[in-house]
């Protein structure tokens, strides 16, 4: 199982767009960053100003003077393009590129330059190939935002966040017997302010005021909140 | 069903951050955007410049004087934050929130300022909260980045793209017959070049060769290539 993936950039141009791909992997947890022949040199000032941290703080990059050197290491290649090229590959979604990755031992994901993207060469040396499903018409995407999307999907094949879930703070959800109290202490309000002119209609509005109530998934805290505005506006009426 | 989800950056402080939203939006095909109240003024140039050509060809953008006014034609609404807030809401994963998405009329996603993030103000008139799952000891993430994120969620949940598909080009995989026919005629030259000095280990040999052609899913191309070498290798031998 690969702990943790290299990002590997074959000739990048900008140190400030380097450093950004740091920062994004760093957001995901990754660390080994990987750089062939960067056009600018490096070390980079403007890479590490632009990498808000990441490079001082976590991802450690290695520079290399070919791709052949920079993934020597590593048993799995993924080459992400955003063009099908003219080679037998297999093709992956981000998504299912790093459930595959999850089951290899060492993996490495090549990166090319800003404009041009990856050589055909480079793409030959990759196990597999990751193309990224964007609008056909607009795919000028910035090499920062590549790395983000792979490594996010890196990181999320492997988190266990819930979907979804409600978070209600100090108090818990108020259980069906509070709501129902609420919504009998609501009914019996409006009967003595004379809400129900049908009495044929009142079992449909109380069970819709039922059903509106549950759906609010409201906190205990929020019921109790909601006695009050009843006294409060029931007190307005008497007084 | 929404068609086109609304980002909305709440107070954006740099024209170039915005560029680079746009442009990630238009990556993941969404054109409208919403600014309340951007602090470098807008139109700006340099959001145009970042945009690579999004705000020029595709993106909408509005301005807006309060969050309240930028979402006030949607019918959900959608707060990033990478904090949890003392509210009573339900908090999504990107993912999770793109599947909801896909099943309101209208929606909108809103971003804090760069810094800060959304003012509690701001959550409290969302309907949901997503928080991107991220490596908790960093934090620091690009507004552009959680657009992207966010919004190529949401081009993900709408995609029909196979998760791995093997691309051939011209030719077809070799059919089990044709591997058959190459393995077979290895196995025979192998023979003539006394490879199997143990009868034993033959039939062992031959599997694990059968084994290996099978796992390259060769094209036909490939095969009639591998048919060549052979023949290039065993006319070497006879000269």
């Amino acid at each position: 199982m690969t702990a943790n993936p290299a990002i590997i950039l074959v000739s990048p141009q900008l140190g400030e767009n380097i450093g950004m791909c740091a920062r994004a992997m760093f957001n995901c947890g990754l660390t080994d960053l990987r750089i062939v022949n960067p056009r600018d040199g490096w070390p980079s000032e403007k890479a590490v100003a632009a990498s808000a941290g990441a490079l001082e703080g976590g991802v450690i990059a290695r520079v290399y003077s070919s791709t052949a050197e920079a993934i020597a290491d590593l048993d799995y290649i993924f080459a992400t393009t955003a063009r099908p090229r003219d080679m037998v590959k297999e093709i992956f979604t981000p998504r299912s590129a790093a459930e595959k990755a999850r089951t290899e031992k060492s993996v490495g994901f090549l990166f090319g330059a800003e404009r041009s993207g990856l050589v055909n060469e480079d793409v030959a040396l990759a196990n597999g190939v990751i193309t990224i499903p964007l609008n056909p018409g607009f795919t000028s995407l910035n090499i920062a935002m590549a790395v983000m999307v792979v490594a996010y999907e890196w990181f999320a094949s492997g988190d266990k966040t819930a979907p979804a879930q409600l978070m209600t703070g100090e108090s818990g959800i108020a259980s069906a017997k509070e709501i129902a109290e609420l919504v009998g202490r609501m009914e019996s309000e409006m009967d003595k302010g004379g809400f129900f002119r049908s009495p044929d209609l009142r079992p449909t509005l109380v069970r819709n005021l039922q059903a509106l109530f549950a759906r609010t998934r409201m906190t205990s805290q929020e019921a109790s909140t909601f006695h009050g505005i009843i006294s409060a506006l029931t007190g307005l009426r008497r007084s």
